[in-house]
């Protein structure tokens, strides 16, 4: 056999197991699949595709596809574990299959996510327009692309913490998504942080640890 | 003037007042400190020096520097605000400064701070033989430079959230602390973010942040 | 001789001589500003210091050193060119040198230039605070460093042009200015574009270029 | 729905709608742009494909596409907005989408635009026999890829603003458009100022908000 | 003809010939591997495809083809000269294909080997799990992708050489392998040198080498 | 107490205890050394200075400093562990600090070092030259600066494992050894394997521990 | 129309006309190659497809195609302006691509061109098997990619001028030929000048420019 | 001893012998002189400095030294070997010591050198002021930081081959000559190819070898 399935720590914490579906082939995501699902409630693959997707629903027909972001979802224990609302923020419309990304991990972990999206900084009174929204979440997960700005001014807004998503949305010297990155690393607020380029799901992922505290 | 200051923010969240002292006049830095003063009762000034430390110490004896970060701080609020232990955890001796200004950040923000130092991934039994008190903090900065490897392994013994700051330590190939945020940034553990190179201050605060949730 | 001096351009349109200091001895910058001011009203000269500053003092009394940003002016001609306000905004206290390097270029150049500092993404409601003035400039420059996100926030305010420039304010992954600099080129205000790296005579004089349409 | 739509910006200042088609599906944009056309005059889309084209020329019989670069225009209102000619230079035949796309863009925003091709810095004697053109211009855009040196030998010939806008065009060192990027950001001419990689319309939209003061 | 080949290297070193496949025509890896058997007894293709498999199976019924890495092997004197277990260990799931052209290359080259796979960092208890076979090998590959500390975690836990390959496993900030290469350079473990990233032959190859002493 | 000293693993294989000097106080790297030396016969530090030289000499009479690289060493145990000469070579004069840290930990962990500088590829008659003592060594470090071509030519003479060693020696495009380390790990020589920039330890140490099989 | 052709430089040189083919289309190409042919004795088109070779070869019977580096050439006037044997060299199999459109260039450019080809650095003998061919050339063109070492190798035998052309040969930290190119950059060998990776075109021009001296 | 000195090339051709002087000590230096000048006539060190020059004229009173560039000279065979006029040329006054050094290379080496000082692209007109001169060269030999654009102007107006030479002048986003670099390594002259960053020795040497053809 291939991945070494360690389940202990799904039982252990209530979270879901995880399959990262880049660079797997169908037969190796649904092995490792039905071997998590004889134990684990929920089970979470990013990165894949319709045809594992058409797959897994064949075996679990309560499976969910997100083919905007490529995630599949089977979420049986729907059990609330954040104590407070999870906004998941984006900048522009095609920041959004990253931040979907996020919102279905941070859902299948339990949590009430508020979704607000096209909110850029070029246009900022429609952050604004949103403050009542923002300034209840208990933690923030935020996603641009480009010059990465908005975590900053987010930030800036609330005290909750606030997890930073660049995503590689952009051309020519956005380099594939280095820009948002660098601009977030370096934001001038001080309750950013950052996860890697395009992880929406390490995003959800970390609110949602925060968000049960 | 110079700086505009904006006190609204510290007396409504009892958080201290940060002087980023990097590129500051002693002058600026005293001004603003002040000012700060008259209404804040904790002042953090990071990236300072010992002129400045001499100069705020005539006016508040309470001051304390921190020669190794050249943080500076007036605490004079003790509350505690964090919810149980902070750890910062450090791979290597020369990493301690930076670890050094997310323990003086976490503490004037109200932490109960645990700090386990030397522990880098080369040596693995030495994170093991503290793998209670890794295991029992609510939130964790890690600190590293070089390949940046330790927050992955923290991360893989623990469900909290990580903080990962990489450091500048290092030569050649680390380029200034690229090695160890890349590292980082691609962490395959699911519960680590990242904050800026040397960033010591961020680490601090966000963990602070997360750890009143 | 060293530097070919090219008067026609000055006498033609009014501008100022312009002397790039960074590199050239005190005697040749002495010996270009003589020659060019036997004929021009105006000169200045970027990237000098104390020692040059002096010696101009001597022979040029009218001569203005600005030690922050070393810039040296001879301003005899103050007759105005710019048709409106051209307002130069910077986002930290640490940016004032570049800021003031566009400030006092744009004044050689004739035009009435408004000040705004310290008003940083992280903290927006000082831009708002700033409205008034902002939306009545004819042309802006904004100095910002770290992730160099303020000229978006600013361009989506208003719908002159914003001439940014990214400074090199900052530490760890803002690599010198990089970090800005990307964050500025990818900026999704359509308004803007963008100088070198701290090079506020470049935004001063592009701005006084439009400012004079 | 998806992207918030704001009117008012065009209607107060008689500019386009602007839509960035990259990474938006047909539905989305053809959505956007009938809400925004129920109101603008004018409507741009950028980096769209034949299908939207279609699909836009159905429904909108007045639309114009632009194969080369991807543009899609409807453009109902002509009211002139620029005060005088507006140049669009590109230095070789494989530069010409992007020239065009700023081409399209300064036509929808009102201005008269003179276009002169295939002058690279290589046959600069080209470049002269353009003079009168050139120097008749009241602000011109400049697209190059390679070494992108021809916004500095146009910048220094005319006392305009320059907006320079790098193009991908090469292979191996020019690294997708850095190579020409750096040269525009490093321009000896002080009146150059520069967009983003292929960002023909960015080029073209600050040279119509100059071309109108 | 095209390629010159050298017989008397592998004559002399009892080593197989190797042809990197990429970037040559069937025709010529046909024709360097039939030059190369009338002599050879064991000769190595890297990089090659199901193509050049297919004709080589027809000629050499003994040639073995990998698909998941595209190695391709005749290997028909199978002596031993590795003097103790050499092992190849991997992260994930998805860096097996590099580890196997380690593995691939080390056994061609006369070595018991060892494979040890889907061991990362993060899962620390994995690698301890296999300590006995680990402390046993007398020489170690480790193939690692993302933030490529495993080489460091393995290398701290024997005294052995350890030869790390960084695979371009990842996203985003791993920059198609970069983030792990310079992690495994920067590594704190005294005993590990690198080769190129995906460049598992390599790492076979010079284990195999140091097994031979 | 800063640094948790491992005593275990020197005295199980008979290696020196290596202190990494840069980065530490004075008394922080005596007080490391003491408690090493109480149990272990040869101690290592590297990246030190004169000061730290004169305080150990005052202590160990028998510590030797190389001021060339900043290396000191207590050798006490001299115990040959090499099963054969370990060759160094260097490229190039400016390259011998790196060489000399190489040998220094060669020869500490019990090797027969043969040294042989100035043989760079520009002048490749000089490596023919020495073609005896190269091809006589069982395992070779390469020290290169500037384009890093020596491990290849040195690779492609040997059948033995060669670690290569890029050296920050250069200017312009060596970007302070990156230059030189893309190429050595590239290397079209299959026995050649990499580690740090500058890392002549390192490559000593790798050395070593091949040399010992 | 599009280009603007200028004859009189080909004209007065007896150089061949060059056109660029990326980028372009067929019929821009065509049109372009149809009008210079009308003065011009010899055409070369470079990286271009079998669409363009086939439309032009029923124009032009005397055409040559290059499939394997996508040079297409009409050599009407095969006067030979190289005063003495152009060499041009290759390290691989894989950059033959590259060396042929240097050959083809030369060629064209009446250079009697000698053809070295599989010399790499690893196997230095075969360069040295070659050295009369080499020490007889008045220029030399030498292709290479991976670590590039090429060009140092052969410039450290000879005493004429060597134009090193790095490729994109190569995978994983090549990154397309930027080691190679840095490494040439970095030569130790006085001899060597370089050009754009791949730019075997720039090679054979420079090569041939010399040889007329 | 230290660096092998290699004197048969000088005596075959009649070029000076070179020492690079940066990273070596005044003795070393000075012992490498003393041998060469004992049997070769001209010595050329680079990058060395006052203390250097003082000892060397000491003993050979006939040394000239340029501080400006750090090249010391010690030109007893004057006789000349180029064929016609080498002309070096320099964009701004900061770029002189760069081409200073070409100059002194050149010299030693044979040629009657013309200097065209500060006339970069950004006033075009004074390149245009010594056509006379430039298109007398048989070679040329340009120097530029900041965008690195002259060669290709250069390169435009003449038949000759041009060696660039990009220097690390300028600021922010030249990233210490990079730009310079990369801009003419995509020059779009055919008859450019190009040296490091500074290094002016590398342009006149090659400069001076094409010359003699
Ligand atoms: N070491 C540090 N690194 C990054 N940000 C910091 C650091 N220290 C303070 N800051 C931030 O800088 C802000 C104050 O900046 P300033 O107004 O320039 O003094 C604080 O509110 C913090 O957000
Ligand atoms: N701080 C600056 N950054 C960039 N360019 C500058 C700066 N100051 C002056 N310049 C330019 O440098 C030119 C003068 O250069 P120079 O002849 O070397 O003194 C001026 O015409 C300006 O275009
Ligand atoms: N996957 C690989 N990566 C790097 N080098 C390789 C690889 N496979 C083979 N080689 C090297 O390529 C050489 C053969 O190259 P070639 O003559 O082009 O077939 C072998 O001797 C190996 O040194
Ligand atoms: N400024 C320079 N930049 C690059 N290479 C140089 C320079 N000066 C001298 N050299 C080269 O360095 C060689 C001498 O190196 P070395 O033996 O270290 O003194 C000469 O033969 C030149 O090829
Ligand atoms: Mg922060
Ligand atoms: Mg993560
Ligand atoms: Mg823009
Ligand atoms: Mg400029
Ligand atoms: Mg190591
Ligand atoms: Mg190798
Ligand atoms: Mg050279
Ligand atoms: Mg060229």
């Amino acid at each position: 056999g291939y991945a070494t399935v360690d389940h202990h720590r799904a039982i252990r914490t209530g979270m879901p197991e995880v399959i990262f579906g880049k660079g797997k082939t169908t037969e190796q995501i649904l092995g490792i699949a039905e071997r998590l699902l004889e134990r684990a409630s929920n089970v979470l693959v990013t990165r894949t595709n319709e045809e594992v997707a058409g797959r897994m629903k064949a075996l679990y027909p309560e499976a969910e596809y997100f083919p905007a972001c490529g995630a599949l979802r089977v979420w049986r224990d729907r059990t609330m574990h954040g104590k407070g609302p999870l906004a998941v923020i984006s900048a522009g419309t095609t920041d959004m299959p990253v931040a979907l990304e996020a919102v279905v991990t941070a859902e299948v972990m339990g949590n009430d996510v508020d979704q607000i999206h096209d909110v850029g900084v070029a246009g900022i009174h429609r952050l604004f327009g949103n403050l009542d929204r923002i300034t209840k979440a208990r933690v923030i997960v935020v996603c641009a692309g480009m010059e990465g700005a908005l975590p900053s001014a987010v930030g800036g807004l609330v005290s909750c913490p606030v997890i930073a998503v660049p995503t590689s949305v952009g051309y020519g010297a956005s380099f594939h998504g280095l820009a948002a990155l660098l601009g977030m690393l370096n934001s001038c607020a001080s309750n950013v942080s950052v996860v890697n380029i395009d992880n929406g799901f390490g995003g959800g992922y970390v609110a949602s640890l925060i968000n049960r505290l």
